[in-house]
């Protein structure tokens, strides 16, 4: 099973040292989603050779420019290339007004079905279907800004086919599925445990940028397996975390302490500072398993 | 004296082959004036090093997204990055309201006096000092699109002040710089050429881009050092240039020819063509002083 995030961008909103403006993609089996999508991310997206068709999904956090400034461009191209696939586009109110403006005065349609969904503030399930869930929830940015939490399915136990001698009808390879014990027609019982074992446990993934050190969304991610934290700035700096209304990587990391995720992912550094190690070593002093993400890393 | 033309970004609609979106960075003299902001403009701008506080003036085509897209990004970053300058911007109706409401919505004000002016179509003066004068005129590209004319001012005859023994007053300076003879109090007639050597030819530089082959504009570009004429396409594909408002190698060059330009500028061409000297090579068997762009080169 796939599980990756592919850091597309991790710079705050002025890119410096060849960091560029958020977004990331998130693979879950062959669900692509693009979180963020900062200007020049349909570049980014070639040079790493990401097939934008199966992009299906886009979340944007907030409206501030180094968040979405490359959605219409991506959408645009997308539509040059051919693209006939829907997209539903996830963001905050106004997204709507944004795209519908600038195809407007570009006198411009899209060859493809543009679903744009403008949120509702608090948490809600935007995205449902067998395999994997989403959410929304607030961050704590100064501006309408959300988190989104992925949230994979726990897939049934897997049967053993070469274990089980007799023809089953769906109803009882169903029944095995979901744990069942099965009784044939002439009485034996085949035994779940014999017969089966557990799928690989379900993956969970939340994205919390931007936004203040806020202990409110421990609840919303709470045993994620990674989370993603903004951490604009390290620790002595924290008072301009506080103005800008950002995190530094000990409020990243604590974050992540108090909600016992599997793994701690950085990014949304500041220009100000030229090496991610200092965010991992710095965060790592609270929360082991952090990690500074790197561009074009997964 | 300064007369520059870098190229940002030359690439059609679709970036490919290391080209990117439309924008350049015309200098005379100390001014700086940045025509089209394609997507990712401020990242070419600071990759060539270009001094963005210089830049007082910005000059907007059309509102298809490859030749506007960055400019809301490198407003925004020059905000942040502390300017404090006055910035102007000149483009087609709607690029107001397509710059409020991204402000409005991502709650950001800028640290600078902005100033948009949506241009009225036909030709008019749109920018007047002592020193320059710039035009827009119409292009013919399905939607309202213009194209710039920025001349400057002849400057007056230089003084050789090494040949007059005599104090001259202001008013008698000013006539030599004119080119009128001057007499003395006592009598003697100071000859203009015997005092003066002439200021170097003022020079004129005009943008077409996007616009289809149309010859109304060659009365608008007559006889400037340097034109910058479009060609996305290659002559053997002049169908597709005609059916998109594009247009060909060899109709840049033609509209060169007929309004007795200096130079020609070839650009904004399209992804399916890898190697930019085949533009050259064919504009050159119509107007022989033709040159493909080049990003980053002057």
């Amino acid at each position: 099973m796939t599980f990756e995030v592919l850091i597309l961008g991790n710079s705050g909103a002025v890119q410096a040292h060849g960091r560029h403006q958020s977004s990331q993609l998130l693979k879950i089996d062959n669900y692509r989603f693009l979180i963020d999508c900062g200007e020049g991310t349909q570049d980014r997206l070639k040079a790493r050779n990401v097939n934008t068709n199966k992009i299906k999904h886009i979340f944007i956090s907030h409206l501030h420019g180094d968040h979405f400034l490359g959605l219409f461009g991506l959408i645009s191209t997308l539509s040059m290339m051919g693209r006939e696939k829907s997209l539903t586009v996830f963001g905050p109110r106004g997204i709507k007004e944004i795209i519908q403006i600038q195809l407007k005065y570009s006198n411009s349609w899209l060859n493809f079905p543009l679903n744009i969904i403008e949120l509702k503030t608090g948490k809600h399930c935007i995205f449902e279907d067998n395999r994997i869930e989403i959410y929304n929830f607030p961050l704590d940015h100064g501006i309408e800004c959300h988190g989104f939490l992925f949230k994979e399915k726990q897939r049934p136990n897997r049967i053993q086919k070469e274990k089980i001698s007799v023809t089953l009808d769906f109803g009882q390879i169903r029944a095995l599925k979901q744990g069942e014990d099965v009784t044939l027609p002439n009485g034996t019982v085949l035994k779940n445990k014999d017969y089966t074992i557990p799928s690989p446990d379900a993956v969970s993934y939340a994205y919390c940028s931007d936004t203040s050190y806020n202990e409110d969304m421990v609840d919303y991610i709470k045993k994620v397996n990674i989370l993603y934290h903004e951490s604009t700035f390290l620790a002595i700096d924290k008072e301009k975390a506080l103005k800008t209304n950002h995190s530094t990587t000990q409020q990243a990391a604590t974050i992540a302490q108090k909600a016992e995720v599997g793994k701690l992912l950085l990014g949304h550094y500041s220009a100000r500072y030229v090496k991610e190690i200092d965010f991992e070593n710095e965060a790592r002093e609270i929360f082991a398993n952090s990690w500074a993400t790197i561009e074009g890393k997964i």
